[in-house]
C-alpha cells in the first residue's frame, strides 16, 4: 500500500503514545479514521463541482479569444460598399457562422435596440436626448454583446436615451 | 463534524467488537485511518490529472468549433481576385489573426510542402508522379493542419509524391 503523504501521520510513532491508555489510542485512531473518511467524501462532492467550473472557465477563455476576429469581420463588412462583390456575401456568411458557433457554445449574440437598459447586459458609452423614447432605452448598439447571466463573454456597448428628459 | 457516507463505517458499532482485545481494536482503527488517508491522497492526485485533461478536452472542442469558419475565410480569399480591394486585405488580416489565436491556444498551423509524409501530421488524398522528388514527399497542401502530437485539431490534407517511382 502506498504511504500517505498526509502531514498528520509524519509525527507518529509519538514517544508519548506508548504510555497512553489503550482506550485513548482506540479513540484517537477512530477519530482520525472518521475525519479522513469525511474529507474523502467532501473531496468527491467538491470535485464534481470543480470539474464543471473548470470546463466553463476554459470554454469562456477559448471562445473569448475569437471575439476580436468576429469584431473585425463586422468592421470589414461595415466598410464594404460593393454589395455585388461576392467576397462581401462570403464574409457575411462567415460572420453569421461565427455568431452561430458562439450561440452553440452558450453565448448568444445581443444587439437589440429599443429595449430597456440593463446593467448586466449593457455598457453605456453615450447618452442622447430622445424625448420620443422612454428614458434609459437602448438607442443604438455599437458593439454586440455575447452571452448572459452567469455565462457572458461581454456586455453590449450601447447608446441610451437620457434618463432625465 | 459531517458524518461520513463511506460504506465501511455503516456496519459499526460491530457487536463483536466489544469482546475484541484493545490491541486488535487499535490496530484495526489505525489500519483503517491509514488506508483512508492513502485513498484521499491518491484521489487528490487523480483529480489534479483529471482537471487538466478536462480543460484540454474543452479547449480542443471549442477551438475546433471555429475551424470551419477559418476554412471558409481561406476559401473566400482563394477566390478573391481584386488585390486592390481593401476588403481582401481586411479579410487576409482576419485570417492571420485566426491562425494566431489557434497557435496561442496550442494548435500551430501546418502547411509545409517539401517535407516527408508523416502519418501523424498528414492525411493523403492524392498521389502524383514526381520523379524529381524523393518518394513520399508532400507536394501540395489542400487544407492546413492545426496542432501536433497529443494536441492536434486535425492533420493537414495533402498530395504526396508516389512511393514507387
Amino acid at each position: 500500500m502506498e504511504t500517505s503523504a498526509d502531514q498528520s501521520f509524519t509525527d507518529t510513532p509519538d514517544p508519548d503514545a506508548v504510555v497512553e491508555q489503550p482506550e485513548a489510542q482506540i479513540s484517537e485512531w477512530e477519530d482520525r479514521a472518521r475525519r479522513t473518511a469525511a474529507d474523502l467524501d467532501n473531496l468527491r462532492k467538491r470535485y464534481a463541482r470543480d470539474l464543471e467550473r473548470e470546463r466553463a472557465a476554459e470554454r469562456w477563455k477559448v471562445a473569448g479569444a475569437w471575439l476580436p476576429m468576429l469584431d473585425n469581420l463586422e468592421l470589414a463588412l461595415a466598410h464594404a460598399n460593393e454589395e455585388a462583390d461576392p467576397l462581401v456575401a462570403g464574409v457575411r456568411a462567415i460572420r453569421d457562422q461565427a455568431v452561430q458557433v458562439l450561440e452553440q457554445l452558450g453565448y448568444p449574440r445581443h444587439s437589440e435596440v429599443g429595449v430597456p437598459f440593463s446593467p448586466h447586459m449593457h455598457e453605456v458609452v453615450s447618452v442622447v436626448d430622445r424625448p420620443d423614447l422612454p428614458p434609459g432605452t437602448v438607442v443604438e448598439v455599437l458593439r454586440p454583446g455575447y452571452g448572459e447571466n452567469g455565462q457572458q463573454l461581454r456586455p453590449a456597448t450601447v447608446i441610451v436615451s437620457r434618463r432625465e428628459g
